[in-house]
């Protein structure tokens, strides 16, 4: 038998090893990798790193302990010495000479504009949109049931299914027939990394460059800059209180795909009519054009049973929907599935595997678990009634502080509500939210939701988005105080 | 103040709502939702969620119960009676009509084969390449850090950094300093889930359809796939006991990237000589092209210190390194790592952001809590010695099983070798891996990963891919009997 590559079994140190790992440790001290107090692995350790003995180890740290870059006491792990050089030493410069191009895709990435995302400071009241309270999080169902989990014993850890384990899209199947109204077998569930991937995948397997796709407008930015960045061309349609005006969906200008939120509307908040889904699923059939339904809230309606999703009269098998568990548990999960015509599963899932092979199973397997008990439809129902509050302080606060004009929409669902100020222009709105900051509250304008922005032709005041997921009814009562305030300084300013 | 879109606040039953609570029960059970023996929800909570009042939930109950479709008694939940029929109600044909189409980047996703995953059957013996050992998960160090994550307070639950969290940001620039040799700014870094998605970004952001790719013959094949579906078109370059013949780098096919396994090439094993690196950093100087260095299993080098990663004598800024944490702790994880010349660390944060935001946030804090504790760094030495015994089995049971022409590549390091069986040819792999099969062995032919499979031009014979690191060296022995037996089988039937 014949082993190449076989390295020798013999360890014993090359010319100067006590010389290298000295340089080593110098080097990575100099440069701060290792900063000061930092322990210094064990003498075996290392040794069994550099393929050195343990005494030459010694060696080099008695050397660096002689040179006053490490301390070392007794029998104690050695640390980097305080105070050294506080800066890493300059790198090397890493300029390409002339760099290789992008590709178009990559173009195009490279061209979108994307507000940076701004964290709110602390003790800031932030309106920000999309984010939920840490005390809504489910903390003890969560780790009891991660627990159980993690301690389940696998033949082997490999890679799993690209479309989601099947325990989690047969127990998401039973739940979105009970809460959404919507029928399919679990071979339609594809499990993504939210819904943004979700769209993601819609926007690479669904568009061309140069295709047209149907847009609210306004609408939700994130999804449009991923069909943009597929190459795809906007046709915003717009909206009106009752959601996407499906009566100017034009049949000159043909589009591969449609984008709405029939459920909520984001982010004016209308919930769609039943004529109107109805006939947005026609124009769909007269085009040859998918609809990516976009459920991103739909847990969340106050006073009445949830609106069936739009999947469910879907006849033809063109809706692609989209659900997420990034409102009833966490942005920060990162998981949300895909409930696909039959036609288009085998296509998603070979996508899937070769964008990232699969969703994390342990986390998978946490949520089947959730939802089998019962346990996730009881946390949707405690946070359901909790944000119900939150909403009342909310149209509470906006009827005690601010002026009788100021309206409020979009409130039937969801866990934000738009904020009309029709006696201030659009063009208003950075400076209320630059005055609202500075009294440390984070303020979000309407405008640059609209295809053109706050030059949008429509007659309408300014508009802020209050999202009020992640306040208690204090902070929402303070916030909508202050942001009075600062409307009013802005009007005498 | 106007409240546009506020519902009703009267809850009272429309006509028939009782109606409506029974036929919405009564469909999810003929349909399966609601399988025999589930409970159903109680009635406050089904009321609360139909918008009616609970009187009604109950009479709907009494009826269903009444009809012997559910089963109540006393005070307890009411549970759906069994035995129903089994199976659900057929659902309606999802076909559609004409189909619209789906775009370039998904046709060809489509027309990719790839082979079905197959999963090991239980008790097999399965030499997978890439599945790793249940028991070698770090299980009390991970379960105590992510405890600590899960409890720790945030201001809010929000949508995190797209390039990733910046404490594990900077705890791997460190560990990467101490274990790959390679340095690096925490700007540079983006974290991702898994390498299959870092290969997905590369293929997206630096190749358009058409474009040639350079790629390892024999090399890896998810990674030749994703930048098929993106367009490329690979150049083979062939691969000896040393890695990438990089004297094969034509001059005249110009290559816009290559994709490269210097430290273990895959799946031969070679560890690419500086003499390599230095002439295919060259090339790419040479045609701007740009190098994806895939370090998959960087950690697990034996009997020497682990070789400094390509990046890490690149002075052009031309290299992308690709790290994994799939080896080193578990591939279901999914958490990988891109280190990135600075050029290109705008567009892939913003395309990771569009792709799906970020990785999830409790464990990118998870692991740079036990990088910064040094628990990682323990772990992996563990998990190297452990590798290292498995290593030396398998040899071993090569040895004492399998003919002395049998020969075995690629051993310096990974978690794979080849076994070479000069005396068969390429196209006899598939009988004798259906034949191990037979004898509960999972055996992986190394045909697939030729760029003209078992039709390759050059002499050599057959080959299969013997992964080990989720193998006890028990398992390693029988397999590997197991296998010689169908080998014998094979040249005798």
């Amino acid at each position: 038998m014949d082993q190449s590559n076989t390295p020798p079994d013999h360890r014993s140190p090359p010319d100067g090893a006590g010389r290298r790992v000295y340089e080593h440790l110098r080097t990575q001290i100099a440069d701060g990798t290792l900063g000061p107090g930092a322990a210094l692995p064990s003498t075996r350790a290392l040794a069994a790193d550099m393929g050195v003995s343990r005494t030459t180890v010694t060696t080099a740290y008695e050397q660096l302990s002689a040179e006053g870059f490490i301390v070392t006491s007794g029998g104690r792990v050695a640390c980097v010495a305080s105070p050294l050089a506080a800066h890493p030493a300059p790198r090397p410069a890493r300029r390409a000479r002339k760099a290789p191009p992008l590709s178009e895709f990559g173009r195009r990435v490279a061209a979108i504009e994307m507000p940076a995302a701004v964290p709110a400071d602390a003790g800031h009241v932030d309106f920000l949109y999309g984010a939920v309270a840490f005390r809504d999080f489910p903390v003890l169902a969560w780790r009891r049931a991660y627990q159980a989990q993690l301690l389940r014993h696998q033949e082997r850890l490999c890679y799993a299914p690209p479309e989601g384990d099947a325990d989690l899209r047969r127990a998401l199947r039973g739940y979105l027939a009970r809460a959404r109204g919507l029928r399919c077998d679990a071979e339609q569930i594809v499990v993504v990394h939210g819904s943004q991937q979700a769209i993601d995948l819609c926007a690479r397997l669904l568009l061309d460059p140069g295709d047209r796709f149907v847009f609210e407008d306004p609408g939700y930015l994130m999804a449009r800059r991923s069909f943009e960045a597929a190459g795809g061309r906007a046709v915003p349609v717009p909206v009106d209180a009752h959601g996407l005006v499906t009566s100017a969906l034009a049949d000159d200008r043909p589009a591969r795909l449609a984008y709405v939120t029939p459920s909520h509307q984001f982010p004016l908040g209308g919930v769609l009519p039943i004529a109107r889904r109805r006939e947005l699923l026609q124009w769909a059939t007269r085009h040859e054009a998918w609809v990516v339904e976009d459920d991103y809230d739909g847990e969340f309606r106050y006073g009445q049973r949830p609106v069936d999703a739009l999947q469910s009269i879907d006849q033809d098998g063109r809706v692609l929907y989209v659900g997420t568990f990034s409102k009833a548990l966490s942005p920060q999960l990162r998981l949300g599935y895909l409930v696909l015509p039959a036609d288009l599963v085998p296509v998603f899932r070979q996508a899937k595997r070769l964008a990232d092979r699969h969703a994390p199973l342990l986390e998978q397997r946490v949520l089947a678990a959730l939802i089998d008990s019962g346990a996730y439809e009881r946390h949707v129902r405690r946070v359901r009634r909790e944000n119900e509050r939150r909403r009342a302080a909310l149209l509470e606060a906006v009827a005690r502080h601010l002026p009788a004009q100021a309206h409020v929409g979009g409130t039937a669902a969801g866990l934000h509500v738009v904020l009309w100020l029709p006696w201030l222009a659009p063009a208003d709105e950075p400076a209320i939210a630059a005055g609202a900051r500075r009294k440390k509250v984070g303020l979000h304008p309407l405008s640059p939701l609209f295809a053109h922005g706050d030059a949008d032709p429509r007659p309408r005041g300014a508009g802020f988005i209050l999202g009020y997921a992640s306040l208690d009814a204090d902070a929402i009562d303070r916030g909508v105080r202050l942001l009075a305030a600062a409307i009013r300084a802005h009007a005498s300013g």
